[in-house]
Order: structure tokens, then C-alpha cells, then sequence
């Protein structure tokens, strides 16, 4: 290639003109809830081979393109998910909590409806309850994300085109989708669609429309139980859409949602689990991709969670085997420490660490005070032996990576605010 | 231009082919020390004109190409100065301390005498003493970092085909170069260098080979002093480079050395002062490519510091005015507060906080302690105020951002080891 033509390929990969835009026929759109740079960095220590002398690049690694300035409209800087996948659905930045809305409450439209309103396959897929702040930004519109049942209700209620607007729903959440006043499973299926609701039975169903809800609200840490139900529910999700072989495409949603919440909890171990399996699932994605090339892959999150640094307290070191060792969430060993008689044992065989005598002596203390005494101080000791260090409980406003694979990937490199991603792919859809 | 062509432009561009690499005639390599995302996303809000509704691009944005992983070879994972520099000066990874020597303290050949050795001008920009880790690992090669006079020493003595490797030093750091046991000011004289010692009379340089050093060790902080020294070091080097117009070009590294050293500090509103003179040198280079194409402009880091957070304890802000009305480095309100006459004046227009009895209560009991309680007890009230977090004295893990500007910037494009970076810039200086 020639040194002329080399420029022109750079000038329009970084700074892609609209014009040039093709249209993949598939939108696969990924959300690392709350994964801020640190998760994916600590991720590739975490998984590091130490059998070899160079540390393995990961999956995020392969396809890093830029990043992404999550900032709401509210003058906070610190965005919530909430105004973060608003953002990232609609191209319109708006308050702290809004579903889907902007500032004057008033409902924006979503990609999502908007490729439905196409004719594309329409899916989210969440391991969080599905109503809950990211994907209901893609289909339904409320001034609060507080509001789970009616968010509920919008999946039914919130017709495009006179259809329902999400083909295929998978997450947990029955809790606000057979109420006592509203039984919204039932109107699914009066609708055609096909209704699991255990995990175990994701491979029973047959085709589009269907909805697979799988907890009472979130499903369990990945850590505790099901160490990849997301990958499980990506894959299931992937091969329904293209068995469904739509000529106009898909738009997919897929949301590792408890990457955020092990992120407040300040839970490193379940936070390197929750990205293992959005890992996992990413890499199915792109497969996926690399098999149907008129597919686009984009991955980004909407904020960082927690404050997450490697290395704490003056030391210049990360110890990514304690973080492996841990067997199980600080709130799952905190119940089992709770009532335990044996504290010794099932300490060390939950956290990997040795029981000494200062551990004894604080854990005893922290459990008269309480739970949440006790959830701190076993959290720390963790976080101690591991180096890892947190700010906060909430959110913090570092920029977030953007990775992208497949057709079109070139005009997401760069740094762009959040609403350009939307943009983008709303050029995409609208095409 | 063609969906196929597109599509062969992306490939190049995102993973370039090292045979496509075009060799830039000149190489301007910046590394801000210290400089994780989370300084450049504070930058962009500090610096955030609140007249408009949109938060304003920096010249960071403008500029990010990827991302880049800075472990050093000694299972840390977390990397000091010495090995970042290391990496990034040869692409060989090292251990903590290690200036330009490899595990075996075997020295390395650098980028920059690889440069020298090829006929280009060299340079060296610092606001720390010019021997510091980071500029040193260019030019010295030591076992430890710690020993600076040695070091200084290989600037005279460690000579690339009988000529003193570096053209031209901007810093600090006459301690190290006028010794009761050596003057080395008086060698580079000698070969026939200009030598200026006050930032003053910087622009009485006239032309390379030249060395001014303008403070003992290292420069006073930015927001004590002179805050755009940076700058005015840059601009004279790009000038003097210009003007020596050495037809096999130049290859200069330009540090913003004291964003760390706020960083170490956890003091918000020094690193931000420290952010904006690096910010404005890195305009000034942008320029210089953007008038000269033969250019090549990188930047990078080489880890992060204090694991800084913008949003710390659950609250989801940060206050930009907070951090801007503090007018000095807390080293420098800690040393005036001390022999206050009128703690409560010396207060409010040095931090710009109100003194509150709180305030003044824990200032008497911390002043009572002494010097480093006192500097604490500043330092919480300034990151309480403003909402930032920080998780050590030292440094953290995070990957650091790649930013590219002019000539072969492609080849930058997504994630990459920090040794990579080095890689690239060696096989343009080798071409
Ligand atoms: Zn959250
Ligand atoms: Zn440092």
C-alpha cells in the first residue's frame, strides 16, 4: 500500500467521516456496568498464566479502540447507569436516575425501538433483573429507575409499531413480571412468546419471541453460583438470533451488570469473577462476529464503580493469587461466618488466607457488631492481602474504554463522549 | 473510497503491519509521569468552561489513540518510574529502579542514543532534575535511580560514536552537575554547549548543543511557581530543534515529571496545575506537527499515581471549583499555615475554603503534631471539599492512555504493551 493511501486509511480510521459509514446488518452492543479501565487491567493480572514470563493479553486487549466520557447532565460529573445507558441508547445525556428520559422527563427514543421500528430482531439480555437501570433504558422511558413494576409494564406496554418491542428478554426479575396486580408473563405469552424460568431450562427455548427470567430479581454473583450464566445466556441469545435469520438484522444489548454492584460491595473477587464471565461472553461475541462479518461488535460500560486501584497504601505490588483464592462473595461468606462452627476452617476455605490470630480477634469483634461490621472486616482483610484499594461505595467519573469489532469498528477509535457511541450506532440502524 | 478499501484501511490502521511503518523524520515523545486516565478525565472537568452546556474536549481527546499495559518484569505488577522509563526508553521491561539496565543491570541501548547513533539531534525536557528516573533512562544506564550523581555522569561520559548523546537538557538539577567531586556544567562548556542556569534567561539560548538547568533538583511546582515552565521549556526546545535543522531530524522527550510527584502527594489541585502546564506543551507540539508533517508526536505515561478517583465515599461528584480555587500545593499552605499570624486569612485565600471552627479546630490539634499532620489535615479538607479520592502515597497498576498525533500515529491504535510503544518508535529511528 502506498504511503499516500496509508494517510488516507489513518485519517479515516481515527477521524471517520459520517459520510463513510457503513451499515452492519447486526448490532451487538455489550455494557461492562460500572468497568472503569482498572477491572479490565486487573482482569488481564488476574488472569495472567504464571507459567509464562510475559502476562497474556485479554480479550479487551484485542479489541480496544478508545474511550468514553460518561458525564451526565446534571453538573455531578458522576453519572449513575441510570443516566449512563440513557446516554448510551439515546445519544442524550440527561439526569442521575432518568430511564430513558431527558430532562424534562420527557421520553427519548431508543436504538433499540428504533431497530425495531426497522423490522430487526430486537434482545436484551442482563444478569441483573431485566427491568433494571441499563437495559430498561433500551425499551422503556420513566423519570425513575426506582420505578421497577411500571419499567415492567413499558416491555409490554410501550408498543413499536403496534408490536412488542424486545423479541427476546433474558436476566432475572420475576418478581416485578408476575405481580399481583399484573401478571406480565402471562401477557407474553398470550403474545406468542415462549416463557423459562430456570436457568437450567435456557436451552429448552425454541425460538423468538421468548423471555427467560432466571432470578427473583438479580441472578446470583457469578462467584456464588453460575460462574458463567452470562456466557450461557449470550450464547443462547446469539443462536436464537441467527436461527430467527431475520433479513433485516439484529440489535442485541447484553449487560455484565454485576460487575458494578461486586464494585460497590468493594468486592475484588467478585468483581475479577463478574468480569471473567462478561469476558467470556465478549468472546463469543466476537466469534460471532468474526463468522458474520456484516456484524458490528461494541463493547463499552457506562461509569467506573468503587474507586478500584491495584496497589494501596504506599506498597507498589497487586496479588492477583489471594483475589483468585477467594471461593465466594464477601456477603456470601459473611452469611456462612455468621452462624459458622467452624470459623477457622470455613474462613480458610472461602478466602485462601490463613486464619491468625489478628484476623480471629477482629472477625469476633466485627461480629458482635454486626453484619455489616462483619461484611467490612472480612471485605478488608481481602482487600489487605490483595493490595487492592477503594475510594468510595459509588460511582467515579474516569473515562471508560470502547472496544469495537467488526464492520465499522474504525469510527469508534478515539475519545468521544458517551452520546457519540449512540450516535454511531444510531447511523447504523437508521440506514 | 470503497467498502473493501475501507475495510483494508481499518485493518492497517487498528493492528498495522510493521512493514508499512513510514519513518517520521523527527520524534517528540512526552510522557506524563503519573499521568493515569483518571488525570485526563480531571483535567477535562477542571478545565470544563461552565458558561456552556457541553463539557470541552481537551487536547488529550483530540489526540487518544489506545491504551498501553505498565507492569515491569519483576511480579509486581505495579511499575515505578525507573522501569516504566526503562520500557519505554528500550523496549525491554526491568525491574523497580532500574535506569536503562536489564535484570541483569546489563545496560540497554536507548531510543534516544539509537537516535544519535543515526545523526539526529537530541533532546531532554524535565521539570524534575534532568537526571531523574525518567529522562535518565534515555541517557544514563545505572543500577539504581537513586544514584544521581553517577547518573548525571553518563551524560558526559556514556558518549554515541565519540559525541555526547544528549544536544540539549531543560530541567533542574545543578546539585548533580556542579560537585565539590565533578563539574560537569564545565565539561559540556568545554564541548562547546551553552549553559543557562535561571528559567529567566531561558530564551538567551541560542542554539544547540546547550543545557540549562534552572533549579537545584527538582522545579518548583507548577501552582507555586512559574506555572507554565513546561511550556516555556517546550517552545525554546521545539525552537532551538527548528532552527538547528539537522537534515536527519530530531528526537526529543518532553516530561511532565511533577504530575507524579502531586500524585505522591494526593494533593488534587497541585496535579491539575502540573496537568495543565503538560496540556499546553502538549499544544504547542501538536502545532510544531501540524506545521511540520515529517513529525511524529506520542505521548504516554508510564503508570498511574495515588490511585485518584474523582467521586470518593458514595457521593457521585466531583467539584471542579473546589479544586481551582486552591492557589498553592498543600507542601506550600502547609509551610505558610505553620507561622501564620492570621490562619484564618492564610486559610481562605490559599484554599479558597471557608474556616470553619471544624476546620480550625483540627488545623490547631494537627499543627500541634507537627509538619506532616499539619499536611495531612490540609490535604483531607481540600480532597473532602472537592470529592476526591486517593488509595496511596504510591503508584497503582492501571493501564495508562496512548495519544498519537502526525506521521505513522496509526501504528498506536489500541492496546499494546508499554514496551511496544518503544518498539514502534525504535524500528522509525532505525529506519
Ligand atoms: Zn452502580
Ligand atoms: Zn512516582
Amino acid at each position: 500500500m502506498s504511503r499516500k493511501l496509508t494517510a488516507i486509511a489513518a485519517a479515516i480510521s481515527i477521524f471517520g467521516s459520517g459520510q463513510l459509514l457503513a451499515a452492519p446488518k447486526n448490532i451487538i452492543y455489550m455494557i461492562g456496568d460500572g468497568m472503569g479501565p482498572a477491572y479490565t487491567t486487573a482482569y488481564r493480572y488476574y488472569k495472567d498464566d504464571k507459567n509464562t514470563k510475559t502476562v497474556e493479553p485479554t480479550v479487551f486487549d484485542s479489541i480496544l479502540v478508545g474511550m468514553a466520557h460518561t458525564y451526565p447532565d446534571d453538573n455531578t460529573v458522576v453519572t449513575d447507569s441510570a443516566a449512563g445507558a440513557t446516554a448510551l441508547s439515546t445519544a442524550i445525556k440527561s439526569y442521575n436516575g432518568a430511564i430513558a428520559v431527558d430532562t424534562n422527563k420527557k421520553p427519548l427514543k431508543t436504538m433499540l425501538q428504533m431497530a425495531k421500528e426497522q423490522g430487526k430482531t430486537t434482545a436484551l439480555v442482563a444478569t441483573s433483573q431485566i427491568n433494571h437501570a441499563t437495559p430498561a433504558s433500551f425499551a422503556a422511558h420513566n423519570e425513575s429507575r426506582r420505578n421497577y413494576n411500571e419499567i415492567a409494564d413499558d416491555y409490554v406496554d410501550v408498543k413499536v409499531n403496534g408490536k412488542l418491542p424486545v423479541d427476546l428478554m433474558l436476566g432475572g426479575g420475576t418478581k416485578y413480571f408476575i405481580r399481583d396486580d399484573r401478571n406480565l408473563i402471562s401477557e407474553f405469552k398470550r403474545s406468542g412468546y415462549q416463557y423459562v424460568d430456570h436457568l437450567s431450562a435456557l436451552n429448552t427455548i425454541e425460538a423468538i419471541p421468548a423471555i427467560g427470567l432466571f432470578a427473583e430479581k438479580g441472578m446470583p454473583y457469578a462467584i456464588d453460583k453460575d460462574p458463567e450464566r452470562l456466557t450461557q445466556m449470550t450464547e443462547k441469545a446469539l443462536s436464537l438470533l441467527d436461527k430467527d435469520s431475520n433479513k433485516k438484522g439484529f440489535f442485541v444489548m447484553i449487560e455484565g451488570s454485576q460487575i458494578d454492584w461486586c464494585g460497590h460491595a468493594n468486592d475484588i473477587a467478585c468483581a475479577m469473577r463478574e468480569m471473567d464471565d462478561f469476558a467470556k461472553s465478549i468472546s463469543l461475541a466476537k466469534s460471532y462476529v468474526d463468522q458474520n462479518p456484516d456484524t458490528l461488535l461494541v463493547i463499552t460500560a457506562d461509569h467506573s464503580t468503587g474507586g478500584l486501584t491495584l496497589g494501596a497504601d504506599g506498597d507498589y505490588r497487586w496479588e492477583r493469587d489471594v483475589v483468585a483464592n477467594v471461593k465466594a462473595s464477601v456477603k456470601h461468606i459473611t452469611k456462612v461466618l455468621k452462624d459458622s462452627k467452624n470459623v477457622k476452617k470455613d474462613w480458610e476455605s472461602l478466602t485462601g488466607l490463613k486464619f491468625s490470630s489478628d484476623i480471629e480477634k477482629a472477625l469476633k469483634a466485627a461480629k458482635s457488631e454486626g453484619d455489616k461490621a462483619l461484611f467490612s472486616s472480612i471485605n478488608k482483610f481481602i482487600n489487605e492481602a490483595s493490595f487492592t484499594g477503594w475510594t468510595t461505595g459509588g460511582h467515579t467519573a474516569i473515562d471508560v474504554q470502547v472496544f469495537a469489532h467488526g464492520e465499522g469498528k474504525e469510527h469508534f477509535i478515539g475519545s468521544q463522549n458517551n452520546t457519540q457511541i449512540a450516535e454511531k450506532l444510531i447511523s447504523f440502524i437508521e440506514k
